[in-house]
């Protein structure tokens, strides 16, 4: 399961980068109702690309291409709850570690480390205690922890063949739970009943949800995350769900379709505009290609196609300078994809955004996640979306600001359209792009088809 | 949904017990990889009780009878991606608050005021911010939130009438749940399938999963989380799985099934054994019975039971006394059961433990979890089992104390029944008890039955 030359390798090139040893914890699962009673622990993702196993309550000290393990034992009353545990040593042995040591002795081996603030709190504070110092991503990052991320950040965001073959094995799974739950939709009457179909087939793969799953018929809400609505036959079904392998490695697609098994012709219209600027999008990508252009690509195409449909009025270019397409597309096309299913976002925009570039104040490209140009073994989503979102549509401002780019009365021709989004994983390759997804049929006639 | 009426009697009911105004908090998600990618939310149990309602970064305070609220409104920009939200003002009105204030109005309130720690640790510091003092459950423990504890476990340890109407909304799920479970058996080949079958109805029934499955056939690893062992003919399938309604009320059930449909003669003969010692705890329930006489009656059926078969030599109740029964039954009759699944252990002992009474240091008694005479309306677990825990029969300490009490030969015929529980809801009535769960079967004829 785990491919110590390739964690080795991780390990070394990282000392390529630093001068500075580094420690990374790996967390702790937070209590839910009582400390007993804890969440499902998943391990911080920097541990997890260079330890390459979940360990609860453990650190690494990386050095030079060295991998020192800290970590006790379970204590010999665990075993009668938890079962026999494999010991620091076999542990160390299995991810390729140089030493091994219980946690206690990692104290006296923290001179002047660099390191990332874990995002469980209790560990965080753990991690303030033992360097002694304040712990930031923001202003008051420290001069070496940033050196640290900048070199974790560059070797991330690209992926090794060990991870890409983790991260297919979580595509698969996530390929087919879809179609499951695409299949069970004509048989089911809630947006429960869908999302079980679907989460029970990642389930039974041991594998977990990478994110908590949005399926909904208000698919306008774009983090909506209650099941409590019935199917009716007029809806259309938003399903945003991805599987996590057992070492962290996520997989982040999007479906929309048609309850009733038949895209109604509004529907079937902005459904295939969608889709075309999903398909454009991708055909635009290779190395050297600016995601904000790729971004900007699948805007125009939006735009175009509602001009075409009748609901925007204008020129595409000039629609999208004026970040009218927003109205109806308010979000970034994509995202990298990783260990996370954003990936490095507990960096800020470190990871997003090229050095020297910040997050645009345009309300068509500030919630753009990813701004840097295209490298082979980056991996991407590219999920553009159509959505009639009250927020929006009802706020005087925007109604004012593009009163005269939107033919309000044909957009009600289009009532039955709350949110569409269709999300595939895209590696960025040698020549062009692979869709990891592509499995899973995105074509109208295909999803009814499946859906017969 | 939500009873205000019956929200009302239980802060009245508090104002009844104490005269110091409370404060509690609902928490926080925690994050997973980073902040945007959280757990779902699951609010303090306690703020839960009162206000009836999940509702994230809230507080209330409960003085003399009445609930003020303190809540912030959301933020415009979140109605884009959670759409829009229910104001302050109509939550205070759906759970009947007297008052509602934005959260920053709270700190010129709490002047004196008795609260409980949360669990999430984020709130827990804002907690100790905002009261400018030092919060714990064990020995600096305040005179004030050590009234506030007492007087809400006086209220929690038995149910009212809505409470209970929850939590059986919560068990006819988990019962459903598991008859899926057993039927889906035959035709899966891993752990993980079955958990899946298990918890997917629960998630088509928009209801969340009380606590972590454990779904093995490792069934002596009495916490064992991991799904990750292949299915075979011989093996008995322990499944402990329970829902959790949306508002927060759980249940807690736990079977032991044979992967092939038929118990081994072996199986069975244990297996008969924890049924007589489940069926001799029930009968034996009634108000003011001690449960930790019910633990030992357990204890002694089990020991008796074993005696038969030839695997422990003696009288059972000086086995019990001995404590030789707790090698293979090492754990607890059961527990509380409420909004929690350990209902109140945040509190520690205080809730499972009649004031002046603390753990017994004996091997056969130290894990029970409840020390108190029954009440009506309390609704408590049985759960007996039998297991042969590696850690416990490889131990030489134990292996010497009991060396002459165990027949270690006989015990070799019953290598095929590594861990069996039976697990029921039970509530305490006027004349006895009324099991819950009494809808999935329990007897190993019934179970195989519907397995067929």
């Amino acid at each position: 399961m785990i491919d110590i030359q390739s964690l080795k390798i991780r390990r070394k090139k990282l000392a390529n980068l630093i001068d500075i040893p580094a420690v990374l914890w790996s967390g702790k699962s937070p209590s839910r109702n009582f400390r007993a009673n804890h969440y499902p622990f998943r391990a911080s993702s920097h541990f997890l690309y260079f330890a390459g196993i979940t360990l609860e309550n453990a650190a690494i000290k990386l050095d030079n291409g060295n991998l020192d393990l800290f970590l006790d034992n379970s204590h010999s009353d665990s075993s009668l709850w938890y079962g026999e545990m494999p010991t620091r040593e076999d542990i160390a042995q299995q991810i390729g570690a140089d030493n091994a040591y219980p946690m206690n002795a990692l104290k006296e081996q923290i001179n002047e480390v660099a390191t990332i603030p874990v995002q469980d709190i209790f560990t965080y504070g753990k991690q303030r205690e033992i360097l002694q110092r304040s712990l930031s991503i923001n202003k008051d990052l420290k001069k070496i922890d940033e050196q640290l991320m900048k070199a974790i950040i560059s070797l991330r965001l690209t992926h090794d063949k060990t991870a890409l073959e983790e991260i297919k094995k979580a595509v698969d799974v996530s390929v087919k739970a879809h179609k499951i739950g695409i299949k069970s939709t004509k048989k089911s009457t809630t947006e429960a009943q869908v999302r079980a179909a679907i989460e029970s087939y990642i389930i039974s793969k041991n594998m977990t949800c990478a994110y908590n799953s949005i399926v909904t018929i208000n698919g306008e809400i774009l983090h909506n995350e209650t099941y409590d609505n019935q199917l009716k036959p007029g809806d259309l079904l938003l399903a945003d769900v991805g599987a996590e392998t057992s070492l962290g490695w996520a997989s982040d697609i999007t479906r929309t379709w048609p309850v009733s098994g038949k895209f109604s012709s509004s529907q079937r219209d902005i459904y295939d505009i969608v889709l075309a600027a999903h398909d454009v999008c991708i055909e635009g990508m290779k190395p050297g290609v600016e995601y904000r252009d790729i971004h900007l690509l699948g805007a125009k195409v939006i735009a175009e196609g509602l001009v075409d449909l009748g609901i925007l009025k204008g020129h595409p270019e000039s629609l999208v300078e004026k970040d009218t397409h927003a109205i109806f597309f308010p979000h970034g096309i994509g995202h990298l994809l990783g260990l996370d299913v954003h990936d490095m976002e507990d960096l800020g925009d470190l990871a997003g955004y090229q050095e020297g570039r910040t997050r645009s104040d345009r309300f068509g490209l500030g919630y753009l996640r990813l701004d840097r140009p295209l490298k082979v073994g980056m991996l991407v989503t590219i999920e553009p979306g159509f959505y009639q979102v009250p927020a929006i549509l009802n706020n005087p401002k925007f109604q004012e600001k593009y009163y005269n780019d939107v033919n309000w009365d044909k957009l009600k021709q289009f009532s039955d359209v709350r949110g569409i989004r269709i999300e595939d994983d895209v590696l960025v390759t040698e020549t062009g792009a692979e869709i990891l997804t592509k499995n899973l049929p995105n074509k109208a006639i295909d999803i009814e088809e499946m859906m017969k």
